[in-house]
């Protein structure tokens, strides 16, 4: 009863993706809307999924060479017109602080919506050899982008990043990083979000501001739409030459520096809400949940119940597993479905009878699979669950996808392929017009090219010779 | 040689302490001058003292049962007048947002000096019944002060920090929850940065702007000037009726609820350095330093010297130990003035004779004490003595600060006690007049009271009756 009660309050994955996506944000604290237009405030829950993410990329990082730094919130305006496709993509973003501490400021600041020129200006400063180099830096920090519509998490006009940038003495390296990061990402979106990605070059229309070439990873969600979920940009000596980023080299010459950067953000938290989660709400990755194993009471009030589940929590606990009881005075069913909800991925019941019979029985969000299982080898099992459950929901995400993606020939063909709730896979000629064509018929967009595949003889658009293979889809 | 050339980079840490501040933190790479005046651009060495000590500092956070949030940057400016003090205290620093996305702002944002305001506003929405007292979270971000004199770490426009905000169903718990911050601040100060620190409550005038009470955290520097390391407020009622933070308490009655908040910044980096610091740079404690223990090969061009550094590397790394290999074409004499000066605590050094003997000379930083010792044990030797070394280090703070401390009847007194770079602790009537005296004529300010020591019996001031005993000392 409770059960169905519950699940009314959140709308129709189905036929409502949008709303179940608003109400699922707000009703499990993940989120909430902060007093001014487009911000977001991240409550407890949702920021703990942050310090999981937070955490397991920056070990990545740093086992990839990378180093921590912070650089200033603060960027002069005349940093960005430094760069002109730069200024050209970030100006109509930037909130600019012209007043401070009483009064008017000589020249008007701008809050970061990304670092390259602020970083660039001190590595100039910074880099002066050959023995310099590489530099691989990194920063986790809020950045600023005043967007028209916003969704919490998806696109606010303040969000927590990281952005990667770094600088190196030749071409080969920079792009081979660029490249590398990529798959840093990749692995990262795989392995712990258990979300399967597309990698691939963006074209001309959809690259970084800035950048010679962007890289992108690619994730289906629910309804078929693409969530851009990281991105890695070699920036060849644009940013080198704008911010006169040189180097003394072996051979006595002075030459300019090769940089790339990389970012991701709180947007994957929207990422693995529209990738995993069901009419009851959440469903959490083991590797991310703030709380891996929710234990709940049953016949609380039966002498000996409550110590047990105390004792089972510590249990597990110093078995390194994150593990909460719920003790509040509401009813088992009213519990299960708030920690259903809450996309916590094993929960555990224990009552007087299973004491007496020396088990627990254990529910997988995942699957809804109930099972009992003994408490003598509890700890073992609910890590191995854990395991289980962390690969069996990629397997799952890659399924899902898999069987959601098309080829097409023709303009109509993408057409039907995206309101059919797919990625479609297309030849394209390169041409900006058949691009924009794709987004005016379809609103579609070309989200990486996978030339790899090998490249369809004609372009799907406008019929021409195709030089790419692309991946187009509505996205976020 | 090289030794007496190195330390000659630095200023004399006797006469030139300022300049021996900035020589140190930027020779030493932590932090560098940001292109806008007033910031900071926290450099990964730096940064990497930051990121130990916001570990260890989130522990103590989490088990004192405190969850981390996040909330906007931008906060609109008509909530800073919601509470008279308050907006007093931070309108002269704030940073002022007027345009945005290409327009001009209906109302002008503030970048947050400090988060009570916007926190209040969602505590406000969050909180409905007594069921959800007591709220303890805490963020860690930047927050922006316009100041007019700047100086890295110490005092900067932008800074790195944390603030946690409670509310509370009484007084009486909110206040204890002030002391109880106060105390986990306390142990962090000692532990962990190994510097110890006065406690007590701060006078009205010294007092956070809003707070009915504030307590500080005070470190003496090396010239005997005050830190003021952290604070920790209680807020009484002031922000839940500014912000209508209300519950509804088991009596069905609608009651304020109490508020505090607490909060450590960047500053501390600076705390640490001057506190430990000598002529030739940086000591660091053990359980912040980035880098723990740095292996010198020596006689690299030998063979097997190199390998056995790494082997001794990778046989510390294992056991836990932060350690790291200089394998730069530098000489040794240069490696280890460079090492001192970014105040590695141990210092190893290998060369063939000692890998012959199954031997290594090490040295620890802060006495500079040379010893040999075996290969076979290196690892618990290792470890036990960065313990011994993080121990001695407060005790030797400890021992330098008590005999620094006079005790003062007169104004004079006062004045001679600080200019002795002393903390002077003095009777004090209580009054305003008294207090700014101090200022004008010793260019000291009452740090904390610390009356359970005993209030002498007149104001050294003014003669009156005395009503507490204050520690007066001039301060960063």
């Amino acid at each position: 009863m409770d059960n169905k009660q519950f699940v009314k309050e959140i709308a129709d994955i189905e036929n409502e993706f949008a709303q179940w996506y608003t109400d699922v944000v707000l009703k499990t604290e993940l989120v909430d809307y902060g007093p001014v237009k487009g911000t977001m405030v991240i409550r407890p829950y949702g920021y703990a999924i942050w310090e999981n993410i937070q955490k397991d990329m920056d070990d990545r990082f740093k086992k990839a060479g990378s180093k921590n730094a912070y650089f200033p919130l603060l960027i002069p305006m005349s940093f960005f017109t430094k760069e002109a496709e730069h200024v050209e993509g970030f100006a109509p973003e930037v909130a600019v602080v012209t007043h401070a501490g009483g009064a008017k400021l000589e020249e008007p600041l701008a809050i970061r919506p990304t670092s390259e020129t602020i970083i660039g200006t001190m590595y100039s400063k910074w880099i002066q050899s050959y023995r310099d180099l590489p530099v691989i830096m990194n920063q986790w920090c809020n950045v600023m982008r005043w967007e028209k519509t916003t969704r919490p998490f998806l696109r606010t006009s303040e969000f927590l990043w990281q952005e990667g940038h770094t600088v190196h003495a030749s071409e080969e390296e920079a792009q081979e990083e660029t490249l590398r990061m990529l798959e840093v990402y990749r692995q990262f979106m795989e392995e712990t979000l258990a979300i399967p990605v597309f990698t691939g070059r963006k074209t001309e229309k959809e690259k970084f501001a800035g950048a010679v070439a962007t890289y992108g990873l690619e994730a289906m969600m629910l309804d078929g739409k693409s969530l851009q979920i990281g991105t890695s940009h070699y920036l060849g000596q644009n940013f080198a030459k704008a911010f006169d980023i040189k180097y003394l080299d072996k051979d006595s010459a002075q030459k300019y520096g090769y940089t790339t950067s990389w970012g991701t953000s709180t947007r994957m938290i929207g990422g693995l809400i529209m990738a995993h989660g069901d009419q009851r709400g959440l469903v959490l990755p083991p590797k991310v949940a703030p709380i891996q194993v929710i234990i709940i009471p049953i016949a609380a009030h039966k002498g000996g119940v409550n110590e047990k589940a105390i004792e089972l929590r510590d249990k597990l606990v110093n078995a390194g597993i994150r593990a909460e009881i719920d003790m509040r005075e509401s009813s088992p069913g009213w519990k299960f479905n708030e920690w259903e909800m809450k996309g916590v991925p094993i929960r555990v019941e224990i009552g007087p009878r299973d004491i007496e019979n020396g088990v627990a029985v254990i529910m997988r969000r995942d699957t809804l699979e109930k099972s009992n299982i003994s408490l003598d080898t509890i700890e073992n099992d609910v890590n191995n669950l854990l395991t289980t459950i962390q690969k069996d929901m990629l397997e799952k995400s890659r399924a899902r996808r898999d069987k959601k993606i098309v080829e097409a020939d023709s303009l109509d063909g993408i057409l039907k392929g995206v309101e059919g709730k797919n990625f479609v896979k297309a030849g394209w000629c390169g041409c900006r017009e058949c691009e924009d064509k794709v987004k005016e018929v379809a609103q579609a967009t070309a989200r990486v090219m996978c030339d790899e595949e090998g490249v369809p003889c004609k372009c799907a658009i406008c019929g021409k010779e195709a030089k790419h293979k692309v991946i187009f889809a509505r996205a976020y």
